[in-house]
């Protein structure tokens, strides 16, 4: 029986053009993050189903490939979900093995500890265009860091990355606070408790706008006139920290001065350091998915582009789920597949650092002279140079086509004949 | 509930000393592969469970790690097995997933295709020291070329690599033909069929010697007059190019000439070609486990340690497998954890090539001192610099040293009260 040549459903093969595009992205991003000290750790694929499934996921604990027991643990005759048969599985994102990954090593670790994880995650969604169940992740998180220099830091490794890796794209910072959303929802008066529907449905502002909003915020049963005290408070909201400070006093008794000094101080940090012409801005709207998150959210949106092309937070309750004992976390994402083709549909290509030559013999070549041909490769590699050594094809065009295709810039031809006339 | 810190059995974090130096060893492998012309590709870490399940792998097939089919395709109440449960599993190996990815892609690559490929294989292996069941694997390969260039490209390019990174470590290059081995077993008349059993004892010869091999022979019941006949072939041989001839002529009617050309050809290109000073030889009890191996075989084993530090051979019939014509195809593979573990037991440092500084600054820093330190850190990392700014400790001391021991070489430190006299 013939094998499967496909991939399984929704992974991908990554052919060499791509991955050219990938290994220039990556370098750009491992390059960036050590230069602003943070330090290479990598974490295990796969992990304990019971740390995958411990609600710090959120929608992304439904998607997880489980692993199988082995040998005599699996007992399939008494198993009565698939929790019986599993004890581990793919990691669904970095941030959680990383926190087990400080709880596990602490001791062996710097405080305040920065770190960069780049690695694959897997997440069972339906497959669809440009969404793949197997995608890469890039990582920074400080941790041990509870002030608001961490979110500086992040922030300004984060885009000077971004800025280096697509030129010529705009991008801007937004920025808002947990306890932010949190006040906000506390002064509308909606129900206790609620405030996770409220969310999710602000969450769309971008895409159906404040009349969206509102009307699916009344279609949920929420109180009309909380409904607009709530949407009167982001009415004239520009993104700018006099918004920031407006809204502060319009929240007056249940606003959270911290939550805003922070923010605004973040935003002043930035503005006088960036090294890169990008916008940093208020967003009350920004809410971002993940249960995990207790306090500053940020996310970098690309003109030109839907969504986000990275986003993270303060999560300070993560690492004590592990340890007993809170530990103030901080991270930032860059969404690297989203990188990727933003930088494909707009047709980039890396310059490439090395002259790359292919050397063509003819077929039949005899072992003395395939020797000197083989010598001359190794001298032109030793002296930089990326030699490919091939038989020549019977269509010599449709190959060197091929070659060229891949940025093989200089060709020679080793043939008998001429060979026999020396 | 308390999440679990430790990683899944068998599976390792890494931490940052010993990412550095798998960070440096991947740069120089990668560098050296691209030098001679390979090209980077990626498959999916997960494979159908029918590639992984058809006799390709040998006794890593017994050790795949498999994922559990999702919703409605799960059936628990009418499963039998963990094949009825399962559609996919971790890759055990790369050369499986790369023979899928040519099958599945040869109209948009070159011919002959030369393809580096670096990523995780899984096996669930018993856990033993020095052994993960999550590991790193640098294969290169070169498919659609049956001739013994392909052989000569790959050793060529995999102990340029080993050079570099293992300097003032001595190594061989072993190499021998399944072909070869089949003769030699037909000559000294084993029964058909009981090759596979002779070539596992033989495989021991490194461990127990003639006279081992020849007692676990005989204890299988094999001839006694055959496995005289057999050893003899062994008896005065040593590693060069002399006996590969001598073995030849024993051999007589079932000899190999054209594996025996072969190898003598790969040989002489090698020595007249090689950049770095080593030995590559002829060693007849080479075996080799994959199951998928139908010509050459070749291995390198480093002085002072057990075992080999890379190995790889010819798979003509792999491809075949999934397109129903054979295409020639050969590869080699780096042990990366086999030269870590070496590297660490040599305390090998790579030395680093940007200056690493730290700005330690005084908790409690206002704002403006701030942006004054973090432009300052902008600046510095500009100029190339890996610059970590972080808050000083109260262990000032203790943290300078473990900085110290990351390779921090200066320090600048940001007092409050030096700053107010100013």
């Amino acid at each position: 029986m013939a094998l499967k040549k496909k991939p399984v459903t929704g992974m991908k093969d990554i052919l060499p053009g791509e991955m050219e595009l990938r290994d220039y992205l990556m370098d750009i991003i491992k390059e960036t993050y050590s230069s602003y000290g943070f330090t290479p750790i990598a974490t295990p694929a796969v992990e304990h189903i019971e740390n995958l499934s411990s609600k710090q996921g959120g929608d992304n604990e439904k998607l997880i490939f489980k692993i199988l027991k082995r040998g005599e643990k699996l007992k399939l005759d008494t198993a009565e979900s698939d929790m019986d048969i599993s004890d581990s599985g793919l990691r669904y994102d970095l941030t959680l093995p990383l926190s087990r990954y400080y709880a596990n090593n602490q001791a062996n670790l710097p405080l305040p500890f920065k770190a960069v994880q780049i690695g694959s995650v897997w997440r069972a969604e339906r497959p669809q265009k440009g969404r793949f169940r197997q995608f890469t992740q890039c990582d920074i998180d400080i941790i041990g860091d509870g002030s608001y220099l961490a979110e500086v830091e992040l922030i300004l490794a984060t885009t000077t990355a971004l800025s280096r890796a697509c030129p010529g794209h705009r991008f801007t910072v937004r920025i808002n606070d947990r306890a932010i959303l949190r006040a906000m929802v506390e002064f509308a008066g909606f129900e206790e408790g609620r405030s996770d529907e409220v969310f999710i449905i602000l969450d769309k502002m971008d895409k159906i706008g404040l009349e969206g909003v509102k009307s699916e915020l009344e279609g949920a049963g929420f109180d009309p006139s909380s409904v607009e005290k709530y949407l009167a408070l982001f009415g004239n909201l520009v993104e700018d920290d006099i918004s920031l400070r407006e809204l502060g006093e319009k929240l007056g008794a249940v606003s959270k001065p911290e939550a805003i000094d922070n923010i605004a101080s973040i935003m002043e940090l930035i503005n006088s350091c960036k090294n890169a012409d990008y916008d940093v801005v208020f967003d009350p709207t920004l809410v971002r998915g993940m249960g995990y998150y207790t306090g500053t959210i940020f996310e970098v949106s690309m003109e030109g582009f839907a969504g986000s092309v990275a986003g993270g937070g303060r999560y300070d309750k993560m690492i004590g789920r592990f340890t007993g004992k809170d530990t103030p976390a901080c991270g930032f994402s860059i969404g690297f597949e989203r990188i990727i083709g933003i930088l494909t549909d707009s047709d980039f290509k890396p310059e490439a650092e090395n002259t790359k030559k292919a050397y063509l013999y003819e077929k039949g070549m005899d072992i003395e002279r395939m020797a000197l041909i083989l010598k001359k490769a190794q001298e032109d590699r030793l002296s930089g140079n990326k030699v490919l050594v091939s038989v020549m094809n019977k269509n010599k065009k449709f190959q060197k086509e091929q070659l060229i295709a891949q940025n093989y810039e200089l060709f020679e031809e080793f043939y008998i004949k001429e060979w026999n006339k020396d």
